[in-house]
């Protein structure tokens, strides 16, 4: 991991001891897929994170130091992923100890995860419930216990990743990615205006298929005629089981991740052609 | 303000970069008030620090290893507020990326904050409300983004804090303290099984005076007698004003504090006797 971190504009060299983001998540992040030396959606990352710094009432740092430092990051023209953490600062004891400081930032590049299970992910239902917070949702900060205490209900390598509902049992999303149901024709994907997150890969589903935001349940999830799971760093994976309901490959799955391999050439599909 | 940082029992130079208390606020935290070189509630504090690791499926660091640089960093004899800030640990990248990792800790010493007003706090209510999430109700952990916007909603000295309610409506405490309301000369103060935090002073008012547990409403507070709000740094504090409404010196506020002193030596009433 080679990690980059900065006061405001000035490199330092490792997390202030004082710092909000470690006394109380109070800050914001980023997880985006470089590819060839670049990163495609740099600019729905930097968007999303607008948005998160406006309602925390946070500083962001400069956007062109920060571009040339991912740039300097990626010279080498690779492939991986980079995470920017941007937190309010380092400030005094406190909940209110934030005034006139400048954001602490920091990049990190890592290797790509190994490629997702080519038949389609393995699903389960996750006992731990997200709160509603309208004031979080969508916006992705760092308070983040909810995920944690929901991808540690398991562990080895029977379920690639978990579905979880908000605490009125409406269902959200996976741990780390959103999730589209499709039904008679139409993507549709959990409304985040109460919980989760506004995932850069569930944007352009919407905007680009025409899916549209609902209230899903669990019984429209176990209905569905496909369900796949979208992340910025993974693209769209396709769910081949979800407890013990299976789906077949989908050819609106299929035709899904077509669409994306034509916008973001990192995305190319990974399930066998042979399946669909 | 001075600080060690642990990783297990290792001295560290300061907290890494893939901490996962920057990363997620996957910690917990314990803000103690330090007396003539001890820390009077350290058991207690130790008490919820414990049920925290527990509920959150993480490690703590040896206590005796904890105790003896506590005991190392107040062998002035003096006073303040010690912090113990203890996160899972640094991982890789990720939600579940935790296996096998020892947690980070740190002990840092700060100055008192400035007395309370004499004659009594002036609070207002807050527009933020805290999200149900029984999973992390009660402890101190780490997540705490929905305090840091209710102290926003104030600057300067006009407000000394704000009183903050879940999103179903009921009262839920201070932004960092709680509260105990007074009535038909008992006090109550709201349970903190949904959402809020399980103070450590809170618990000594519960055993001490047989107050109790309830669920209150903005009525509920505002129809009181007196208010208090308490918390570990700063014991009883008496409450003037909530908005508009004022409240004059009531003595059982004033036994209330007489009987804190009597436990806890730093906690002498901060109000003046004259008042009473």
């Amino acid at each position: 991991m080679s990690v980059r971190i900065f006061a405001g504009s000035r490199p330092i060299d490792g997390a202030p001891a004082n710092d909000r983001g470690l006394a109380y998540g109070d800050g914001l992040f980023e997880t985006m897929r470089a590819d060839r030396g670049g990163l495609p959606w740099f600019e729905r990352h930097w968007g999303r994170l607008s948005e998160g710094a406006a309602r925390l009432r946070m500083g962001l740092p400069d956007r062109a130091l920060v571009e040339t430092n991912i740039h300097e990051m990626l010279a080498d023209g690779g492939d991986g992923v980079l995470k920017l953490l941007v937190t309010r600062g380092a400030g005094s004891r406190g909940y209110g100890g934030a005034v006139g400081i400048e954001p602490t930032w920091m990049l990190s590049r890592h290797p790509l995860s190994p490629p997702a299970r080519a038949d389609g992910l393995r699903v389960r239902w996750c006992d731990t419930r997200l709160g509603v917070q309208p004031l979080l949702a969508g916006i992705k900060h760092c308070n983040r216990l909810e995920q944690v205490l929901a991808r540690g209900e398991w562990s080895g390598g029977d379920w690639d990743e978990g579905l979880v509902r908000d605490t009125d049992g409406n269902v959200v999303s996976a741990t780390s990615a959103n999730l589209f149901v499709l039904r008679d024709g139409r993507w549709r994907t959990p409304r985040v205006d109460r919980c989760g997150v506004a995932g850069i890969c569930r944007g352009w589903v919407l905007e680009t298929v025409g899916a549209s935001e609902a209230i899903l349940s669990m019984d429209d999830v176990g209905r569905a005629d496909a369900l796949v799971l979208t992340n910025a760093v993974r693209g769209i994976l396709p769910v081949a089981r979800l407890g013990d309901r299976a789906w077949p490959p989908h050819p609106a799955t299929r035709e899904l991740q077509r669409r994306l391999a034509a916008e973001h050439p990192a995305f190319n599909p990974a399930f066998n052609e042979d399946l669909a």
